[in-house]
């Protein structure tokens, strides 16, 4: 790679590691909001999403001006490419943890529930997801990659098991229906942080070992 | 434009044209399988999905070409890159129409509901809009791409009706749970269908009046 255009690839991984670390602490956020009831955090949640379509928008401008300065070719178009693509997918995520900010909104001013729905386990993983995507990506680590994807069923199967859990309190308690549909649509929110983050890995893979292995649409409940 | 790139230019978009009809066939497809329970016609949207990201990777491919060989600037390049985002839009959407055909294919195996729940205007305002933003892509027409994006929020109205009958049925009948969810989550897939149309007349704005409009996280319900 000529040395100008590795410069402005360094700068590019800089700008997309710091818009995801940015989007993490918003799902952070969002799960601990969900959790602790807490209106104040999921406002500041829903707030942050400006700062972060500001910065996806800089990625993309750093792509489009490393395109048209440098003509990369070869791996290194590929590269920037795919920085455009899985800037679309973390700024998505982001898009996703205000949507659980604004649910937690609401379920903090509703009564509490008896019993929680414990979404630590999925938060935590699809965390893990999009931290070691982004890890693959700037490090061309497609085994990494492959551990992102291999952990979406895993998440997958967690989404299945809320599922069922909220369908059985859905028939026991109809006057908490509300209730447990925006908890049912947190799970699939999480789920679909995941999916974001599995096309990311997917993008990785296709970039080192020239390997199609994304579309899969989404799990079933 | 450069002659030769106008060329490849207008094989683009003829491209990304015949993926967008073959989704649209697809969403058209899913519909039709919901509504007349349909299960084979569900399974021909599950199988198709393959052939559409055949087409998006052959979509992708020319664009990375048309790039290399072109080093398209300025407008040229806004347009090649667009076309890569707008094309993975397009993707999710056949996605989506996978996801309502699994559900249709489900709810074929269930008995009857006695009233059905009618997805016809969801479905065809959706519908329209794909087309729309694709003609707005096609013609550079900034005006039509305000249009779609005006119409998601009539889509956003629809899903909340939507949801509210659900809710009262689940109410009333919550025998019917695994039925009514499966048929809230279609009206889930559909609202995301018009986002995904929606983010592509955004990009079309951003790319023809430089304005950015995109962004907006989902609706609520």
């Amino acid at each position: 790679m000529p040395k100008h255009l590795m410069k402005e690839v360094e700068l590019l991984k800089k700008k997309i590691l710091s818009l995801s670390a940015r989007v993490e602490e918003s799902v952070r956020r969002a799960t601990k909001a969900v959790e602790a009831r807490d209106g104040g955090l999921a406002q500041k949640v829903v707030e942050s999403d400006i700062e972060i379509d500001l910065m996806e928008v800089e990625v993309e401008e750093e792509c489009l001006k490393v395109l048209a300065l440098h003509q990369p070719v070869a791996n290194d178009l590929r590269f920037i490419v795919a920085v455009l693509k899985i800037n679309n997918d973390i700024e998505r995520i982001g898009d996703l943890a205000v949507n659980i900010g604004e649910r937690a909104l609401y379920l903090s001013a509703q009564p509490a529930l008896g019993v929680q729905i414990d979404f630590h386990e999925m938060a935590d993983k699809v965390q893990s997801m999009l931290r070691r995507s982004l890890d693959a990506l700037v490090n061309l680590d497609s085994a990494m990659a492959h551990e992102v994807r291999a952990d979406d069923d895993a998440v997958d199967k967690i989404n299945h098991e809320m599922y069922e859990e909220v369908k059985v309190r859905l028939k026991k308690h109809p006057e908490l229906t509300d209730t447990l549909i925006h908890l049912l649509q947190i799970a699939r929110h999480f789920e679909r942080i995941a999916d974001h983050a599995t096309n990311i890995a997917e993008e990785v893979i296709y970039m080192v070992d020239g390997e199609i292995v994304r579309h899969r649409p989404e799990d079933y409940t």
